[in-house]
């Protein structure tokens, strides 16, 4: 390619806007650019990552035998209405009239119209299995997008969609399919990790997120340091590192003044304990009408794991907390000051808060605590579940090794979701004994805009993109120093570029700027492999070659670089 | 591709409300299914080939050195806005609101996406030209979707933006993409005429439309029977075929009770003249406040030209016809007595008109014709132009032979911008001299969707697709009689597939359906090269083998069909 005839668009300055890195670099690297809040233009170099990606998606769900459809994007409401999301999606959902005052929306997802096409064509279980998939632009009206591609509103999703006559035949695909992702994040030359995760509003059985894993990551994700075990942390089961101790003390009524923090609380015992030693109330809506507040006991330094609150039959899903008039009424008490003993309203105590003994908690009396609080003997009207995120250090919950955490960023989800669309959207077919069936779908996808930001976030360094050869916009770089002055230079380096194969991959910089803007650019957009022609080598039958990852420079003779950069061309993508 | 695990979704009957042949095949051969008006799903089958043609065109546009790029899908309201369009688009322009409130449409083209995108990096003339496209769904709300996927309100184009410092270079660029579209439908194995155009809606100086040739086309071309000339029948000048001969006749004022057509005057002359001596007036709303009125004569057996009629200045554009309470009012006369002389608004006369001598027309008033009129002498005060459609037998505009009329389907249109989206959004370059200059555009689109039913409008026969290699959805079939019956075909056909290669190519039908069924549907589909296995044939060792084009069949040794297959296949996209 000649740069002198691209769409280059590189940028000294980021947007004041752009925060995280993937965001700063694909906008100064001409990638994207943002045409209104969360809604963006991919310009050429980022186009080319894009279909990078998606050549790598088509190959592999051609070889695990999905097919690709295209579903269209302007979708009429009816079948969101009969699946029961056209309210509960919320306002994600972008909602409009056409022309004739018909309602419909911009897809987000499209198990509706998957399930809907299906139905109207299989009716026996024999035309079963199906594996379809898509590569589609998505609409989500998201309230606040945010780190640049990572969260936009429009966004490009390969999404596939499987229909089986039984569980058996769905858990395989589903093996298949997450063999499937495997493959395509492995080939993106991405570091990863399968999670475990929360089917979240898509409901269903089982789900699995692959997590590009990276600093500026949203999700925080929990792995073994032995075994492969991994989790979002919003589904890591939390277990207890070790078993309650006998009670050693009796409960003492402290006067507590100013005291309503766990900070302050382990400030005020002056070393007599620290703060998994304290037992903290939080205080959140229930899910019935006969009990309108539910208080959950956590240790003091443990964080609530909404996702886990939200599943508990008590408690109001989304999780909301408590007002703080409310609560006053009812415990008689503030907020800072309440505690597990005589708890007015139903207790829920984290399974790891059941393990402490002799602990400090609020005694339900504004500006007093209970010293020596022991579970059973001194509280014994509780639930209990687990309720906290898990934290480095505590067991794996396959038994094997302890936890460490790290941040990721969801760039694909793999769902079984059994019937819920087919039996919303009533579709059955015939079995073997001519009884109808709802036939069960796994549904899978793939961010495929977010992984190219995911790719950059996790490979970048102070100078710009260090993408996998995969991924990279062009993989070989030419760099004639002096162009436009040096008769030799130019000569070269055209006759350099006639020679190479793959000129599509070659990024030739023939615009004859000056040799520290040519070098800025070809490091921001990351081509891996740079040939730089100056006329001094050239004299001396050398030409510099420069590995953009490592920053390793060398010289070649002028035979050594063309043949490493024809090799190079014609290995890509074998 | 084994057609067991395939989505076929054939079926026997069209429906009812397909009435074009590419929009009933569509539907049998499981290629699209309509989910709401205009817009319609892809299935694997239809997916297919539109895959094809996409490739098709991003080679080309490599080729011509067009960057691709992906633009918007979800528009700000304020750059219609900017541009004018917001309003005059019409209703074809769907417009929404998002969450927050927000004026958004979904672009139906992107003439102000891609201008803004490059004004927001484009500062000098250096940096031109710049040649970028893409390939986008799209929305258009018609207000009358039609012929399946010919005229649908979701669609795949392929629109491409070009910019340029001065208009010499536009030219060299819209040359450059008229070449590339002529390889695109050549490649596509398509019949079709690039024919010059109007450029509508879309401004600018000169378009031309290729036309996938079919007789179930919405447009007429005309082109000449000698030379390469070709023109939508909205943009051909007609040309008189004779020149005006001197008067014979003196104007008669004859009684001609109840002629109010040209058909019921030919009759009343009883063969004394025909349709091509009698002329007619056509009465329009007008473009100025001093002539609300204006009237168009036209031979009788000539059709206004309403494209034509919208270019003149007295006429108002769109064309309406006047009312005829309005025209009684005004003329004193019913619509079926209207005539050229004492003609009581503005009289524009068709250039092929003014050739009559001697002719009848109305005499504006009720149940009266003048007889033996002739321009000049008995009417002098009228404006002439070229306000008719041409007909077969015209001269062709390059002198060259004459017209001939034949049908299209409307797939690709290039246009010369020129500066009118540079100027209504404000996009200015320094020129070489410093001053601030508006860069000319060009703008060029293929309805890819639409490429695919016309390229089936043009390639079927009644038992369904005959398209060209290029745009098959598989390019060879094979076919075992009684796969489940026979061990001995199932055996050598499972064979036969296992030595292919590219088998995404191949249908192979190992459904074990009725041989009527499996030959119905490869058929339907269209897969031009058929090998058909049955025990019969293999114990003589042969194979049957069918060309679905001509239908022609021959039985082949098993190496010679072996050898065909492959051959067929290794060829296939070199």
């Amino acid at each position: 390619m000649r740069i002198s005839k691209y769409f280059l668009a590189t940028l000294k300055e980021a947007p004041s806007e752009a925060v995280i890195d993937s965001h700063k670099i694909m906008i100064r690297a001409g990638m994207v650019r943002q045409l209104a809040s969360g809604v963006y233009t991919w310009l050429p170099t980022g186009k080319r990552i894009l279909n990078k990606v998606e050549q790598i998606v088509r190959r592999e769900h051609a070889v695990v035998g999905s097919h690709e459809c295209l579903a269209t994007m302007v979708t009429p409401a009816e079948l969101w209405i009969e699946s029961g999301r056209y309210n509960s999606y919320g306002d994600n959902l972008l909602k409009f009239k056409d022309r004739k005052d018909a309602d419909f929306v911009l897809g987000p997802t499209h198990e509706e119209v998957f399930t809907t096409t299906v139905k109207q064509e299989v009716f026996s279980y024999r035309q079963l299995p199906l594996n379809l998939y898509q590569i589609q632009t998505k609409f989500r009206d998201e309230t606040r997008p945010r780190f640049g591609i990572l969260r936009t509103r429009e966004f490009i999703m390969a999404d596939a969609y499987s229909f089986h006559q039984d569980w058996e035949d769905l858990k395989r695909t589903y093996a298949d399919m997450e063999e499937t992702y495997h493959r395509i994040f492995t080939a993106c030359g991405l570091s990863f990790r399968a999670v475990e995760a929360d089917n979240g509003s898509m409901g269903g059985a089982g789900s699995k997120e692959f997590q590009v894993l990276a600093e500026a990551g949203e999700d925080l994700i929990a792995y073994s340091d032995t075994s492969d075990y991994a989790a979002n942390i919003e589904k890591a089961p939390a277990l207890p590192s070790s078993e309650r101790q006998a009670p050693t003390k009796e409960v003492e009524k402290v006067h507590t003044p100013g005291v309503t923090t766990i900070e302050s609380l382990v400030e005020f015992g002056k070393g007599a304990y620290d703060a998994s030693q304290t037992i903290k109330l939080v205080v959140v809506n229930g899910a019935t009408e006969q009990a309108p507040l539910v208080a959950i006991a956590l240790r003091g330094d443990h964080e609530l794991n909404e996702v886990k609150a939200e599943h508990h039959p008590l408690i109001a899903s989304p999780v909301t907390m408590a007002n703080p008039g409310q609560i006053e009424e009812v415990f008689g008490a503030k907020p800072g000051s309440l505690g597990v003993i005589n708890c007015p309203v139903p207790l829920i105590v984290d399974n790891t808060a059941l393990t402490v003994s002799d602990f400090v908690t609020g005694a339900n009396d504004t500006d007093y605590h209970y010293f020596g609080v022991n579970w059973d003997r001194d509280v014994t009207d509780y639930h209990s579940a687990d309720l906290r995120n898990v934290v480095e250090g505590d067991p794996s919950p396959d038994g094997q090794g302890k936890l460490l955490l790290t941040r990721g960023c969801e760039c694909g989800h793999v769902f079984m979701l059994g019937d819920k669309y087919s039996k919303s959207l009533n579709f059955t077919v015939t079995d073997e004994n001519g009884q109808n069936i709802h036939p069960v779908m796994g549904c899978y996808g793939i961010g495929v805009t977010r992984v190219v930001a995911a790719a950059i976030e996790q490979n970048h360094d102070e100078w710009g993109c260090t993408l996998p050869d995969a991924l990279v916009p062009f993989l070989v770089g030419l760099v004639p120093v002096n162009y436009n002055k040096s008769q030799a230079v130019r000569d070269f380096a055209e006759q350099f570029y006639a020679e190479l194969p793959l000129k599509e991959e070659v990024y030739f910089d023939d615009r004859g700027e000056r040799l520290g803007v040519a070098l800025a650019d070809i490091d921001l957009i990351g081509v891996p492999y740079q040939f730089i022609v100056g006329e001094k080598n050239l004299n001396n039958g050398q030409v510099e070659f420069k590995d953009r990852r490592t920053g390793e420079k060398e010289l070649l003779t002028i035979e050594q670089a063309k043949a490493k950069a024809k090799a190079l061309l014609e290995n890509y993508n074998k």
